[in-house]
């Protein structure tokens, strides 16, 4: 947190969920991390006016465009920030890329896997940095898990579980929206994502899987009451079993039907020696067992988030104290400007996030095909 | 509990845990349950002599035997109970059935499905009432959670994912048993059949799978400490995906490698309006959530068991204050005596043995296939 | 469990909740348990013949009987077993003991310190066996928490925080009952004695108490849905600051106005390095926490109840399978009998029944005094 | 978050946890907050050069001083935020006061009562803003839960029990630290002021107390690991009964030497229609019971925080995704800039900071006494 070297200039396109917490994130990093560049909110993009000016004055961006190629050609932005809709990335990222921009990422990066790949092959080319935002990834406690089955903690592992469900498509009068259109890829790309990653994260590459996709909704209202309906071909459900390249076995889950969940983000691991279970839904807690020690007093450990988990100790020196959802995505902007400032590349980067998708649609053609099929 | 009829002859073959568990429940039942007919402890078989013996003393048996073969024929013994090996029921509980008894046989049924059949064409043809030790369906709080989905209280039913995870198995050097013979058929058929059978409870007729089976440890000690080892064959994980006749999807998964797990049979349920969480670690609990009200007090319910979940008031009068395994299992006995004097016959008989064994068999088809297959 | 000496007669007074849990318990206790002694349920009593007659039939007992005093003085009853209302227990026991036989009697032992005291001094003068039903300290984590504390493994302890808090007064229309009788000594009694009781198993003698207690719901109907009221004088509430002999402070609260809580038995215990805490709504679970090993991995173990905390594996062979509440009962009764054979006396007996209504009776004057009191 | 209003400067005296906790705060607010004023960190103060130096460059204030005093007296600031040791505050608010300045600072207000009192005095004659940092109170659910109990939900009050526990100093070896100065005040001032003030907070004001207060370490090394020893006065534990104005009773604890507790800053209340439960170790969850509708589906409710509880949406649209600690204190600084912007004065003000110490200092009182006090 001492001497902090040269601004960098900071473009962030949309101003929605993700375009608030990324600009939050810009604005806080810099306070909380010791930085080798120091982030300045430059421009942002929304080509309504309205939420673009709202944008600039809440959050401090210096200026504040409607074009999006305006942000991404400007020579005072570095980093470009891509928090639009996801059939949208490709074509901003490219020219970001172009543009000899950093550029950062929403998940998942693109709508399909040749995409992503001509995005992860540009940016590779260019030798720009780049970042997909799977922020959970950037918890303390994942860190420390990935860890432990990295030290052998577990022993050899034996089995993965993964899901992530939510709830807010369950209502079926919940109305159609850009996540239901076929480019937006269902909750396997949505949500799904997420968990893919976070299995890669902990356990390395993924090389089989089968693949059940299922559209609960059909139909919904184009609008919240409207009585016009539109159908719905994407997926509501996806549930897959996989095998990593280190052997093990697993299954992964994603919902956004799943009445009563908000963030259930979560696994549980097994190994010969011990398991790891976690939820986002206690989000600062990790649970932890080891097959040592006295049998009468084993057992599940709940550890709990503190500074003895970087970077947990720059937001707070105490143990206990709970991080937020918006914390974790400091996390990834501080890591971002760390490997764009000549630190580590922790990632996720495009290529990561190419890795993703090929999971997600390897997982799309076994569901049609009703078989396992090994990921290209 | 007020006036009981005549008394019923119960023979149990089999000293071990289940053995164990069945001779207590048979005692106690009577003691908690109305009942139309009196168990009595007529007969205990066990061919290693000094575990007849001493089962006779502890549990009150009026004789015992060290022939199972005995004890079938016996002419005051009209209800037998199977709590051997797996590869043993079918002969047992045939010639049971041929001498006229009814039988009560631990679960899995068989080794496979014909064999399944088998003994379920038999005691149907024989008029003998059936019972198998799927014994956590008796938990008052799966029969609240079957009633809700029946009455709609869910919605329409969208997904269910069920596991059954223990890690008795999960050190390597844990030595063979005979439940890692190939005829008792690996974790699918010995933990397995429990959550498959509670999948059927609740949501009906399973008609599709995948499965992904694993053995994880391939040869273990013969002994514990032996340095002699013996391969593995049969499977130490079972992922399943399946789907229901009524249309939802889901997985299943059971594994005895999964470390730190003691009891984790349990499931969540997700429907269009609600959704419910159980793991028998918190048997007396059942989280309920449904979608209405105001939003802001919505959330998942912890239901405690209590006598408004019958027939837990038969056990205690006071809510929270809990059941415990042996109890589930004394209800399975009531419920079985139940139907042998004349009352509904609640299950899980024969047949759903059967139906349960149709699903093993056919997941290990798909496994072979590496593809979704139906169930015949 | 293997040969079992010569049967010994038991006599139960009363037939509700209590006497139900004990003539089962006693069933059930020679079944499970290698004991010394084998009970035979020789008579019943009930003031109310039906009643009585029904729990004969029910739980197989010999004889049954509308007089107490005739169980008491029969010769082939040689353990009386006291389940009546509290203000009842001090003469049926002093008739027990007089004639010479084991006295297991409900809790609170009386409704006051010299009640008690006869009873204790009674016994102790006639060599008669005697046991308190505060059965929830056989729960087998309870002796693990106990052993745990005995051994150091917390270090010095510095701070314990009881509650049992349960619900069934909270509804102001709730009728009155013998439990609101100024002689049935109000929740203070009722609750708090086992909580006071499970303080002392856990930390020993208690030295000093200020109370408050109070009453909430000021009068009652006479029935449910009657008009006519009735005026309570007991107390509803009490929250106990406490000091125990080996220097550590601790509080200690009773209710029977908890909305929401059914068995909210439990406990907290700090100690210069580790805690423990439970919850009999989580019978089977014991949190322990040790400040050891590394930080970044240390939280609360959550121990699951298994074969290895005797005398679970007597009731089950697997870990987590769960024992419940009547399971403790039978743990008692076991107990109880085992003593009576000549095995070591676990109790709580007469005394320690005695110790407790001490603490209750000194927390009364502090009440009144608002005052801090040294217990007699 | 639409058009903001004039700049206003904050000066920031202290630059540890708290410190930095504000200096985010000040900075986040106003990104997310609709604000009628814009605060600019104007200067910061430490008599350590060095810590002045580099809160400066990494929260970006415009200015530093080693001076305190020149802060205050500055024309630019018109906020002063007070972070110091307790000790301090008293001296500083009051030259702040004085010089016209709105007063924020931290928890608690003072040494003592008297000077709680004049500091409240002097802010009030003077017609400043004031906030104390209890930001605990700040949670989301906690404005539910006050909102619940003033609308009836739970029905009357009976019963409080409130907890502030973490471990920090159970550490025998843990060195002496200001705030074991007797002037800090020990763990009643430091965290029991936390769980007090959320007391009060729910439910109104306090009038009487009992208090036992206890030194469990009773010296400690003057820094880590030295062999020289400090006498420590201050208690490390306090228990307290209490009586609401309302006519509820309670109990309320602190203790820094809870081993394995971290944050668990927590209570349960009961009502005669319902309860409520929460601790900060799981600050996104609030346990709600409420005895209506059928007896079989009654349980507590996990209720999670979401955009309906404000407000939890200015910092994520999303339910469940989780607040975290710093959140908590931004949330306090925008209601303070909130209050000096003519909005709602929501508090916690110097006069509530007041009423807090009075309790504290009561409880001392009665804790020398040895009996009941009430409130002054």
């Amino acid at each position: 947190m001492d001497d902090r070297g040269p601004t960098i200039g900071v473009g962030v396109i949309g101003t929605g969920f993700m375009g608030k917490a990324h600009a939050l994130a810009y604005r806080t990093a810099a306070s909380l991390f010791p930085l080798a560049v120091r982030p300045v909110l430059e421009m942002v993009a929304d080509n309504d006016r309205t939420g673009a000016e709202r944008a600039e004055r809440s959050f401090g961006f210096r200026r504040m465009t409607e074009d999006w190629q305006e942000l991404v050609s400007d020579p005072k932005v570095a980093i470009v920030s891509v928090t639009t809709p996801t059939e949208l990335h490709h074509e901003m990222a490219l020219a970001a890329i172009t543009a000899g921009k950093h550029v950062h990422c929403e998940k998942p990066l693109a709508t399909n896997e040749a995409g992503a790949r001509r995005m992860m092959e540009a940016a590779e080319a260019a030798g720009v940095a780049t970042q997909v935002g799977f922020n959970y990834l950037k918890n303390p406690l994942l860190g420390l898990a990935r860890e432990m089955i990295a030290g052998g903690e577990l022993g050899e592992i034996t089995s993965f579980r993964g899901i992530h469900a939510e709830d807010y498509m369950a209502d079926p009068e919940a109305p159609f929206a850009w996540r239901l259109e076929a480019a937006g890829g269902g909750v396997l790309a949505d949500l799904g994502s997420h968990i893919i990653g976070l299995a890669r994260f902990l356990l390395g590459p993924i090389v089989s899987v089968f693949a059940d996709l299922e559209t609960v909704v059909t139909e919904r209202p184009i609008a919240r009451g409207s009585a016009e309906r539109r159908a719905v071909t994407v997926d509501d459900i996806a549930r897959l079993t996989v095998r990593f390249a280190r052997g093990a076995g697993g299954t992964i889950e994603a919902s956004w039907v799943a009445s009563g969940r908000s963030m259930q983000l979560g696994f549980e691991i097994a190994g010969s020696k011990g398991g790891l279970v976690f939820t986002q839904e206690r989000m600062n807690e990790l649970l932890f067992y080891r097959a040592d020690g006295p049998q009468f007093r084993r057992g599940f450990v709940r550890i709990e988030a503190g500074p003895e988990h970087p970077p947990y100790g720059l937001f707070c020196p105490a143990r206990g104290h709970q991080l937020g959802f918006n914390d974790l995505k400091t996390i990834e902007v501080a890591d971002f400007l760390s490997a764009i400032g000549g630190g580590e590349a922790k990632g996720p980067d495009f290529r990561e996030g190419w890795e993703v998708q090929k999971v997600v649609e390897t997982a799309r053609l076994s569901a049609h095909a009703r078989s396992l099929l090994p990921i290209p």
